[in-house]
Parts: structure tokens; sequence; C-alpha cells
């Protein structure tokens, strides 16, 4: 692991995304909005969801980055993503792709397939998304969730970086990271957060936080490390998955050092 | 009440749903997304909301059932849940059409009789929905809420079953389910339930759940039985309706035989 | 202050509200419909959520009040705003105009402008909309969330109310209503309000439910000032953002008498 991803780094970017309150521009699905919302003012981060093509681009130009989710996709959302995704490249920022669901159906993974395309800063995905986004078959998801390990995912999360040039975090008991070379572990989480949904869209959200104000490996390492460590603190006290969201903002609302330190690791 | 409907079966069928963990394709309102997926997935089950014209068919094809709710309808949403509706059909596939609002405009009443005209396995709604659904006029519905008890729509419930071969779940104080010939009544449930929102919702989605491991009556009484007991549950410590959605969820997460039999109760 | 507006004819206006369970139509913004519902529901109104142009018209026939809010806006959506506000202008009917974003994009800025045109009851908006909105400039938003004080945007908000005639309440750390000619200040909502989503977009849905039993002033006086008082009450023994949505929820649903003196104060 490089020193750029140890936890004091990470914590840093924590405390420059909370000084500098990044606008995130969030075209994502509708089960996910409410919840990314309130996780990224949560973070410390500015949301807003813009999703009309009349608009997207001018949004998109006003803020600090961009998170694109597939997950109630539909032609006329799809049109927008693809209007803002143009934008935020032509003024150099950075934007989030999450595949949601990509390999379910033959749609879905061509517009997973097309975004994928456009440069994403970074793809996060499960491993049943991210394997079929890299072309693999393997076991395919089932609907969006993955059911196949992280771990069977890094030899296509690599391929899939070194063919889009973005950096690709793949999600599950342990996340990794890539941009193609060298690659992070990050262990944190807890085996309640597949149970309360939306909350790898919120990763995701907050990944495009990070990206403002982090180059993309380095973002994508810091987002799965705080909102695992988020996640994990806040599945302490529960019996169940239905407080999770409102305990995980909690979590990024006071997260300090010792909480990353305590609920997070990192390794090469 | 047939045996087949008692306590023991109904966690029986709970513990199927939990080994299964079947896929439910929803295409359902915007007020309920977040909340149906986080009840199935605390049930044990694995959702998913699609909606796209050029996914929904193949997305149904792969799914163990589907759950239709035309809360925030709109034509190219109406025609999404028509192909999804027909493939599911023709694959034999269960689905749950929840009539939200049934009664509370022309447009809405006219979707509403047409779908319960495309032979789904179940109908859930509230008395004033059952009864328009029905064609019987009544005391109609204030917006989506009923004015009018579950006991007074148990004949339009029957009538609706006969027209349409759906088994019929009227849901209020005390729940009602028939196929037209026989009749169940659940007593669960909560006088908090109807002042947290898409809660009926939720349930219709719970019914789809149960609808893949169990025929349509069966399932319907424990959606009717396992949801009721949930939220009856969930209610006992709280001083208001904020929590219960969250607190539902754990419940369900925890639900085992004894508070099934605690808090449903199911008569003939 | 007038009398009209201290907390003994705004807890009245609070039960008169709960005695009559206003049917409150809602045509709002994604991230903010499942809150807005619970919301209406904790404060005792009954509220739908309802936006095809086949059924807008017909449904505000039926409501007693209509709130529009433009957050996350598209054509489709924007043409079903003017038919509701139309037939509720027609019928008499209150509704009040959140104009989210206002500022953020010239599509945005314009439909605001427009439906801020059409006779509004109330416009319920952060300084910045308000200002964006009234032609002044000063800083702009930060995409939906304002830069600048509500004491910024006073003068503003009252170019605005003679401009349209509605009411205008300008949220922040402390709130501000006028007609154009008189002012209230409403002292009350906690600093952890921001850092939760749609909050705004909530107390938006809670001025039309009051003003289904109040003239737009007294109505948004008691909205602000209940509301706030609940979010101030809710606010006391948390931790962070993540239950304030919940707990608001519980607060309006218990609130009192006593509970609006100790959590709100307005003055003139």
């Amino acid at each position: 692991m490089s020193q750029t991803n140890s936890i004091d780094d990470i914590f840093e970017a924590l405390q420059d995304l909370r000084a500098r309150r990044p606008l995130v521009h969030n075209i994502t699905n509708y089960v996910a909005m409410t919840l990314s919302a309130n996780v990224l003012l949560a973070l410390g981060a500015s949301p807003a969801m813009v999703h009309a093509a009349e608009e997207v681009e001018d949004f998109a130009a006003i803020s600090d980055a961009l998170a694109v989710n597939i997950g109630t996709l539909s032609p006329d959302w799809v049109k927008s993503m693809k209007l803002a995704i143009a934008r935020a490249n032509k003024l150099g920022k950075p934007w989030v792709l999450d595949p949601v669901g990509c390999g379910a159906t033959p749609y879905r993974t061509g517009v997973a397939v097309e975004l994928a395309g456009m440069r994403p800063s970074v793809i996060r995905g499960n491993a049943s998304e991210i394997m079929s986004l890299a072309g693999q078959t393997g076991k395919a998801g089932k609907g969006v969730d993955s059911l196949s390990a992280a771990e069977d995912a890094v030899g296509a999360a690599t391929t899939l970086a070194r063919q889009t040039g973005a950096v690709v975090a793949v999600t599950g008991a342990v996340d990794y990271v890539t941009d193609g070379q060298s690659q992070i572990a990050v262990h944190a989480g807890h085996a309640l957060m597949p149970l309360s949904t939306a909350l790898g869209c919120a990763l995701s959200a907050v990944t495009a936080a990070f990206a403002a104000v982090r180059p993309p490996q380095a973002a994508a390492a810091a987002a799965l490390a705080v909102f695992g460590a988020a996640g994990s603190a806040a599945a302490q006290n529960l019996r169940g998955p239905g407080h999770l969201p409102a305990e995980i903002c909690d979590a990024l609302y006071t997260m300090d050092r010792d909480m990353l330190v305590r609920f997070a690791r990192l390794t090469g």
C-alpha cells in the first residue's frame, strides 16, 4: 500500500472535503436519491439531484463532481447522463460511474458499457457488475445483488481499469481499488450493509465527493475507508438493518481519526 | 380457517422464502421504492426496481415474482407494467397488483381496472380501493387513504376475486383474504401503521415475495400475518410513527415463530 | 407581530388541521416525496403524490391544497404542475410554490419565475432562492443550498410578495414571512436541520396543509412555527442528523401547546 492511502492521508482528505464542501451533482436512481443526499450532507458535501436534459450541462458546470448511477435508468435519463458527462469531461471535472445491475439485462449492460467508455474517473460496482462490465461472464448477478465475492473480480477490475482509464473499485466483504497497475484492499464495513438498500449507490456518491478533493485512486480509497468505517461503526449496536442508514449518517457526521483507525484498515 | 394458513405453515413459508431468497421485480411508486426495497431485504428477498420498457420484459424473465403498484403512475410506466405483466404471465410467474388510489381519478381507476383484468395472482388494497375496483361505489377514498373499514369491503373483495381470478387481500384494522370462495381474516398490525407512508405498498411487495414460494392465497395470508406482526412488534415502544419503517425492518429481520404467534392471529 | 400569529392562534390552527385532515396534493421532487408524505401524516394531514398530466386536474379538484416543488423538475412534470395550478386557482384552492434551486441554472430559474407568476398563495424558499426569484443577484446559491442568510433576503421577499401577490416565507436560522406589507419573524429550528435533506421541501408541504385551514400569511407562520418547533425538539438528543427526519415526525405527532411555546417564538 502506498503512503498516499494511509489512514492519516484519508483523514486529511476528509478534512479537506469538509473544508471545501464540494457540490456533488447526482444523476442517480429513485431508490438511492434521498439516502445519497443525506449521506453527502452528513459527510460534509453539498448534494444536488438534477436530471433534466434542459439543465444538466449547466449544473455540471457549477458542480465540483458528478455521480452517475444507472439503477433505475430509462432512455431520457441516459440522454441526460451523457450530456452531463460530456460537459464534466470538457471542464475537467471528475465523475463516477455506478453500473447498477450491469449484466442483468442487455439494455442495462449496453448502457453501462457505453458510459464506461466515456472516461469516468472512477467506476464503482459489486463483483458481478464489474465482471460483466469487463466482458467477463463468471456468475451473473441476481438482479442488482452480486453472487460473486469481490476477490473474484479483482482480475476483471484490473482489466476494466486498463480498458477505460478509470480507477475501478469493486466492493464486497473486502473492497479493492485498482488503477490497472497497483491495487489497494480496504477492510471495513459490516455484514448488515448489503441488507440496507442503496448503500452502494451512496458510496458511489461519496466517491464523487472525494474525487473533488483528491485524484481518482486516492479518492476511491478514501471513500471506501470512510464509508466502510461509518457502516462498521454504525452497525455496532443494531439488531437489524432498519436504522443502519440513519446510523451511518451519524457516524459520517461524527467521523474522526480514531473511528477511522478503529473501523478501517488498508492493505496493499 | 384452513390448516394451510396456520401460524406454523406461515412460519414455514417464511423459512422457505429466506432459503430461496426470491428476486422480486418491483414496478412501484416513487414514494414506496426505498421502503419496499428495505422491507424485502429485511424479509430475506432480493429486490430490484426496474421500469424501463427497454428491459422490463427481460427482467421479469429472470425474476421470481413481480409487484406492480400504480401509486405514481404515468403512461410510460403503465406501458412498462403491461409489458412486464405479459411476460410474467407467459412464463407462469406470480404477480401482485396494488391499485393505489383506485377511485380517486378516472385515469387511475381506468388503469387499475385494466391491470386487474390481466390475471394478477393477488390484488392487495385498502377498502376504498377494492370497492372501487370491484365497481362498487360506497364511500370513496380520500386520495390514497381509505374512508371505509376493511369489513365493508369483504363483499367487494369476493366479487373482485370472482371477476379476476385473483386472490384479493383487503387491508385495514383487520385484514381479509379471499379467493372468491373461502375467506381468511388476519388480525395483526398496529394503529400507527396508517401514519407511516407506503407501508401498504411495501406489504404488496412482501406479498409478491411470498408468491414466489407459495400459491396465491397462502402467500397473501403469510404476507399479511408476517408484515402485520412485524408492524405490531415494531410499534410496541414507539411514541410516534417516525421510526416505524426502520423498526419494521428490524422486526422482519428478527422474525421468529414466537413473534408471529404473539403478534398475529388468523381466523376463518 | 399581530395577535393573529401568536402561539395560541398557531396551536388552534394545528388543532383545526388535525380535525379537518386536509388532503394535500403534492407535485414534488423525488428526494422529498417520502419524507413529505410522512411529515404530513404525522402532522395530521392526508398526503398524496400525483403527477400525471392525465389526472392532476382531477386530483387538484378533490384536494384541499396543492404543494408544487421544482426540485427534480423536467418538462413533463412542469406541464403537470401548470395544469394542477390552473385547476386549483379556478376552484379557489390554495397552493404553495417551493422554487428549489432557483438561480442554479437558467432553465430552473425560468420555470420558477413562470410558476411564481401563476398566483401562488405562498412561496417558500431559502435566501438564495428568494433573492433569485425576486430578480436580485446577491450571492448565488450553491446548487440547492443557500449561501445567504434569511435576513439578507427580507427585502427581496417583500419585493417578491408585491410582485406576485403571494405571501413569501424565507427560511434560515431565523425565518421571515411577509405579505409585502407586514412581516413576521419565526425563531425556531435547529442547526442540524440543513444537514438532513428535503426538510425545507417537507416544510413547504406543511405550509400547504395549513393553507387548507388558514389564510396564507397565518398558514405560513403556523407552518414555520410548528415545523421549526418540531425540528428543534427533535434535535435535542441527537448526535447527528441521521435520525432527524424520524424524530421530526414523532415531534409533529406529539406536538402540543407546551412544545410550541418551548421551541418556537414569533416576533414582529
